[in-house]
């Protein structure tokens, strides 16, 4: 596809995603199957309570990532300005939209140039996975975290995607020794992500074996392609092929609870669907490290780097009401809480 | 806050919890999941029928409580008078909303002196517990117990409210030395309560452990304050962070179960989403000793005494019902029954 | 309550149950969790498929019976003459609405007299249970058995229905020996039946052990008293109790398998929320030895016996399809019948 | 009934099902109780995914059938035509409807006739299995199948919708023998199949010892023949009647297990409700060797061929998105997947 094509989609789902419903069909994070038990008697003092974690190597003030979104365009420098201002100004890690575009010498390609604007925190470069079946490699990879400055790089997978998509790029055989491959040769480390469809435990564990550093599973629940796709395709079997399968993907929940089953050491970042602070208190009880917002950001990212600000702030206010309400006063207490139901079994009550 | 702010904020609860929505998103007090199973034969006469308990040392024509509702405005007085005529009237406790403004000189503190309407049946004066942080003790609790003449006291618990209506009082630590402190130099019993979210039996441990002498669990599924913050906030952040916690809070059923499998023989008061006699005889089959009504009976306290008297009686009446239902006559049988099916489980046919 | 007042009530009840909705809420026969598994090859003549029975020692077109509802009115007579007509031209048992009005020399009381219309099938004549408390014994009941020329007589218990309504005849103390005199007694047999809320195992027994020869179960998921009383009542009291009690009553499903887990051997009528011959169908597959239909029948009975005689029919033939369906071809074979799903298990599969 | 009769109620029947809503009531294949496992890194090159499969000693292109539908009428040649034309192109197998109109010499008998139209693709005569009580035998049976020149010949069994539509043909008695002789005399291999209602493992067992050899179970939760009499019939009887069996029947689902358990060997095909690839893709994950559609194809069937094509090719391109989301690269290992969810027990987390 023309590179003019691809900004012109790219463009397409920023707009969908701002105006129309592109949740799936019944299809839920799972995460309102957890609950937590509230204390009634917190004994902690709200003002005390610590939101501070460590992810690549640095300090940030919240457990919160921005999640890869965009890049390669006018709109998309401007949302990707204001989302690192706000990272940088509350202490979130930043991911970029995929990143390709810079090598093919796009000529937006300063829309990823960050750095400048995110001076401290992580920031994370991003490459489809399978565009190492086409032409790319641990050199290119390299050159992605050199001209972004990154801490990080995201392979990411997105094969339903994909398919739904354009059928552009399918082929994903034999991906595994060149992933592993880029994890030998890169400065940095290498994590994994979804893009909405969700990684589970088997496939995580593979990944893990090959170099990778850090999962984000990007589960279903939240923003979904397929919807994505059966509001912007004009291709009807395209459009009735997306309504087919606008249930697909591993709820975000299962994706976290199956993966953490399979590594218990490895960060996993917990993506899709995630919408408040509770959501994130949530998937951290059950094996989040870092938890991946998306689409929560998005509207505001198109209005200004306050709004931005506003919305992370909101987020980390409800994370931190979760945890007076279950008395709890670091994240490492709120991981370890036994005042949580899941799927109706209270580990409190045992 | 200062007074005039207090007064306006209890103002609007009234107001808002007398005409919106109230009650929490997808929450209820889980008494639905207990059914009794109807006595075709009941074997007992209806006029025979016994609802007389003992409560705070004295004898009630019913296991019922005016639940904890407000004082310091005109409207209050107004209201606080009509709960307690009718109370007399019909022999029920009752409790006072907070007490806190009469230590502080509030020029409506006489809207808390109800024992001139209410001569014999008990009244439970109110303190927030967290004020045991802030500058009050057991002198204080004194006092409001002194000039309400009150039979007991309420400390209560209301973390979440506080940290979503206003990040007012929010240090709760160590107040349990505080509470137990309390509970010695106190010359009436202390009761503890919470405003809607629940009391589970851990918790309910340690307050007996410290001297408490009875729980009222107020559980979630009745009136809900992330509900009433919703409605009433201006500030956008509390807005979505009072939506985001829709959801919060331990069902009243559970905070009973929970507290009655840790504490056997501690009296416990179920409130929270109590409507009907039907509700108050389900709490009382799984363990609950008084039930507590608040906002049920708040549009007919703005009325006039007599109106709050046909909702007691209408309350009576159903529990009546329920006890002819399954052929008991008095509340020890009803505690006893095996007519009931527990959440799909029924007793009676084990 | 005088005649008068005991005329307009019924009357009323009968008009409500035509126009108005009258199941309780959230409450059904339980019976939508029973589904037979179709047999493709059913191996039999449809027109071969049996459905006589036997009942009070008469043979049975079908093992069907007019419910109890009405007499003692020019409406009521006019009902009744065209149920018996349809009863005894499709050979379906009968029963009368209570027939107490008879013994208090009511001027409608040929409105009772239907053995002219029904000269060969059962007619089981009624009494309130509670009336034994309340002055009436065994003569009269014989009395109210020679008058109607019946087969045997039902004792109903109704205490929710007389609370919910009038708070009339409220003495259930002490009647299981008074019953007992009644079946001694009596030189017909003497059935036990419910109004919809429904006889469990446990009461079964106990009125089986004093001598009752069969038990109508009349469970909860048809007509719901407390629904046509807060549609009825004009005292707030009393309306509002109704409403508390829209969910009261034992679903007849779960009757029927109480009933016969407890008594192997005596027949059970199922009724409460009987509509279509596959009801029928599904309650003959648990345990039920006749089926019993009350406000089905009513709206065409307000029209004439070949109304009657056509939903008659229309019942009869759903069995029949039924039965075709898993392939049995008489009602002992339905009985034994593998081809059954209760809730999610299957009996086929095992 | 006349021909002309049995013309105008298949004419009724094609127009209800292409206007109206002819599914059941609370029905559904079961199939959406099954999920698949998302697999991330699929490994597989999606243009190397095959989806060819042997039926009936013919290579298909896809395991995909045409399920039979109709015969006799104007329209009925015009749709079969176009099926045909569009069976060959894509190498689906493809059933006629009932064929006993061609033995009854029925003037449309030529829209029978579609070997002209698919010389190379399996084509399954249809002949109702209760006809074998009505005068025809292994002699008709393989007229039919020389004149249309068949690989095979359908016998449906129609019970519940013989009853439901005019209480037609009714004796199903002693079909088995009957069936078993079919099955020897014929030169081809006989299915039998249901038109909506299922078959279960018991009964699939039977028909396998008298010789057929393969199941197409045709289950609940597509086309509801009570629902499309229940729209057709002006009988009040019958009307109501189905309206009562709206929830009859076994779900596709259920039946595709309980055949498979019972016979490991034997072809099965899972028809009724088969909507997209995704269906399929759960069918042939439980046990299903092909799948067939019927009204599915009917809308596109009375436009063209080209209509009727590009369905067939949107449910190949689905069921293809399936395989490459599970990383499966043919039907074989489609079928051995363990990364799928079955009634929320995942088979790869075991
Ligand atoms: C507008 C938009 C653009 C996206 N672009 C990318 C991308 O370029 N690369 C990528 O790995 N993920 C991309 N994603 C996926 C997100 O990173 C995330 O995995 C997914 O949206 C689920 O999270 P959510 O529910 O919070 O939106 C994009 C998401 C959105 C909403
Ligand atoms: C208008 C209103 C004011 C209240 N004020 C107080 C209060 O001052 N102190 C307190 O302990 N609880 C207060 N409550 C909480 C109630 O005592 C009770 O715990 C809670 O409302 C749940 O019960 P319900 O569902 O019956 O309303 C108040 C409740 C309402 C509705
Ligand atoms: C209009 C009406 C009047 C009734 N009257 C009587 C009665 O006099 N005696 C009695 O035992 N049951 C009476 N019943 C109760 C029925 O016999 C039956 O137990 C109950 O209605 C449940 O059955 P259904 O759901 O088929 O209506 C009456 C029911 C109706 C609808
Ligand atoms: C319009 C129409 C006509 C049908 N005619 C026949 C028939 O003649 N013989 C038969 O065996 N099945 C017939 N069927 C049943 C189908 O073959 C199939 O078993 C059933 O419709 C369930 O599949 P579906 O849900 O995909 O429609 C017919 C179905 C339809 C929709």
């Amino acid at each position: 596809m023309a590179e003019e094509g691809i900004n012109k989609r790219k463009t397409e789902h920023i707009r969908i995603c701002l105006t129309d419903n592109v949740e799936g069909v019944n299809k839920s994070t799972g995460l309102e199957g957890i609950s937590f038990i509230h204390n009634a008697l917190p004994e902690v003092n709200f003002h005390d309570i610590k939101l501070e974690t460590r992810f690549l190597d640095k300090t940030l003030q919240a457990p919160f990532l921005v999640s890869s979104m965009t890049g390669g365009s006018e709109m998309a420098a401007e949302i990707n300005r204001n989302l690192a201002i706000a990272a940088e100004e509350r202490g979130w890690a930043i991911a970029l939209g995929s990143t390709r575009a810079i090598l093919e010498g796009d000529k937006h390609q300063d829309s990823f140039l960050i750095r400048k604007y995110a001076p401290t925190v992580p920031i994370i470069a991003n490459l489809g996975a399978v565009q190492l079946n086409y032409g790319y490699g641990a050199d290119e990879a390299q050159k992605l975290v050199d001209l972004t400055e990154a801490d990080s790089l995201y392979l990411h997978l997105n094969s339903l995607q994909e398919i739904i998509q354009d059928e552009g790029d399918l082929n994903f055989e034999d991906l595994l020794p060149k992933i592993e491959e880029v994890c030998k040769q890169l400065t940095v480390p290498v994590g994994v992500k979804e893009v909405g469809f969700g990684i589970d435990g088997t496939v995580a564990r593979k990944l893990h074996d090959a170099g990778v550093a850090y999962i984000d599973v990007s589960g279903a629940g939240g923003t979904s392609w397929s919807q994505v796709e059966k509001l912007r395709s004009k291709d009807p079997l395209r459009k009735a092929a997306a309504e087919a399968f606008n249930n697909w993907g591993i709820p975000t929940k299962d994706c976290i609870v199956s993966v953490k089953n399979n590594l218990h050491q490895v960060p996993v970042v917990a993506s899709g669907g995630m919408k408040t602070g509770l959501d994130a208190a949530k998937a951290i009880t059950i094996g989040a490290d870092m938890i991946g917002f998306a689409r929560t950001l998005l509207q505001a990212a198109t209005e200004s780097a306050e709004a931005v600000n506003r919305v992370m702030e909101q987020i980390e206010f409800e994370l931190k009401i979760a945890m007076f309400g279950i008395g709890v006063k670091d994240l490492k207490e709120l991981k370890n809480t036994n005042r949580v139901e899941i799927m109706g079994k209270s580990l409190l009550e045992g």
